[in-house]
């Protein structure tokens, strides 16, 4: 039972429900036609959505990047509700807001809509774990500093790259992707925070290294806190990353994957650990 | 008189006009929830199309780089005929193709339109000229190299960070910008190819430096020599900007615009020799 998606436009009139079969964009969205936009995905667990603060304060801070209006919450948390209502009752619905500069030509009011769908089951990949491959991003871990036009830390709609590192990632025998800066240091994959775990310690890139604020990765983070585990954000090195304890790529749906395999080298994998870890990102709900 | 837009779906079965105004793509499409997609400006200028040849080799670049199918030309030349014949006569018509990865989870084949507009009329800002500041954007000269993952030189539909830079220069004060290299090289334009005058030389960065190759810049080039001017592709410092006796930003439906100001200096302009070479740009239909 996945039920059939669910789609609302949100407009100034508010959320209105729209067959997701459907065209519901013009040609001359900016969102399609430069990927001028942003986004977000958020999990909805039993009807509870985790993390939703932090997902509202990442999506304005996005907004704020590429100079878009902030939006309105309680539109949001309204089409929200009426989405979780309206899709047929699933463990876990994946929820993505978009908005987008609007049209080309057009008043200036954005283009917005959430789609809800039940969640794709990760359950196999997060107990086999993934091969990862390394690749450069192109940035010193510095680029971000002073030029914000570059928009590292927002989670907009410009991912192309992502997309054709992952598909490098393929080309490689690899599932996924860990990319890293010019100056060498370990930074995020392309839909994914970076954890390491060195002994009792565990840590994730720092945020001004130009990468996304994961709002997954600070729940994760709690989990090794109540584990008795220091945490820590730090500069990784990626020749480093080899000699970790332990290397996971989480994020909010596929929540928590251990890499078993970097460059082709066999990592160290803690199963149990791993499976405590998700059994926590998937219970964040309740604990809310 | 401009006359309406003209927009054709291009899909297996061939072109097929639609409404421009109505609602053709799916919220789930790549080319908006990725950005991931590719596109070309053409320039029809009393119904022909200089440069055809070398628009239709850089898409097929772009889509090489993105992994995407091949553009069939046959298709595509209909399609820009029939989009010609059907848009009411102007002078200049700017059509846009462009081909998206697809809806997510369909089968495989890629989302494509034309679209033909009548061309805005760029006239004034091609005798006035522009102020640009120069940005960084964040790549060294060399970050293309073993990394093609990071999509440089291809025409994508991930362009936040152009749209961004350009936001950031009318911040300052300025109406576009040049982007340079961390290591301090001259790049081109958002949606600009960069050419500078030192002398009787004539000179553009060199593609390998991951910029876009221009096709109105290669058409520059042709309008310089034919003048007596060398030209050549080098790596042009940013610094050395100023010292240039002319700076042009070209692209195919603004033509050439020069800077008079860069980073709030004045630079040196040649009012004959900028009108000259945009007769030239426009008179390319009828040199081919």
């Amino acid at each position: 039972m996945t039920g059939s998606p669910v789609l609302f436009i949100v407009d100034a009139s508010g959320p209105r429900r729209v067959d997701p079969r459907g065209p519901h964009l013009a040609v001359t969205d900016w969102g399609v036609t430069r990927g001028d936009g942003i986004f977000e995905s958020i999990s909805v667990i039993a009807g509870r959505m985790p993390a939703l603060e932090a997902r509202f304060a990442r999506l304005e801070a996005s907004a704020r990047a590429l100079d878009l209006a902030p939006p309105d919450r309680l539109i949001w948390t309204d089409a929200l509700r009426m989405a979780i209502d309206a899709h047929e009752p699933v463990d876990r619905l994946a929820v993505t807001i978009v908005m987008t500069r609007g049209v080309e030509g057009g008043d200036g009011s954005p283009t917005a809509w959430l789609l809800a769908r039940a969640a794709r089951d990760f359950t196999r990949i997060r107990r086999s774990g993934v091969s990862v491959v390394t690749l450069d991003r192109g940035y010193a871990s510095d680029a971000a500093e002073g030029a914000p036009w570059l928009l590292l830390g927002a989670k907009h709609l410009s991912y192309a790259t992502n997309a054709a590192a992952l598909r490098e990632a393929s080309r490689r025998g690899a599932d996924d992707v860990i990319f890293t800066s010019t100056d060498g240091f370990a930074l995020e994959g392309p839909t994914s925070s970076l954890i390491v775990r060195r002994s009792e310690l565990i840590e994730s890139p720092a945020i001004d290294a130009g990468i996304l604020a994961g709002t997954t990765q600070a729940t994760a983070f709690a989990f090794f806190e109540s584990r008795g585990f220091r945490t820590r954000f730090a500069a990784i090195e990626a020749a480093d990353l080899v000699e970790c304890d332990a290397i996971w790529l989480v994020s909010s749906v596929r929540q928590a994957v251990a890499v078993h395999t970097l460059d082709g080298r066999g990592m160290p994998v803690d199963d149990a650990l791993t499976a405590d870890l998700n059994r926590w990102l998937g219970d964040e709900a309740r604990l809310e």
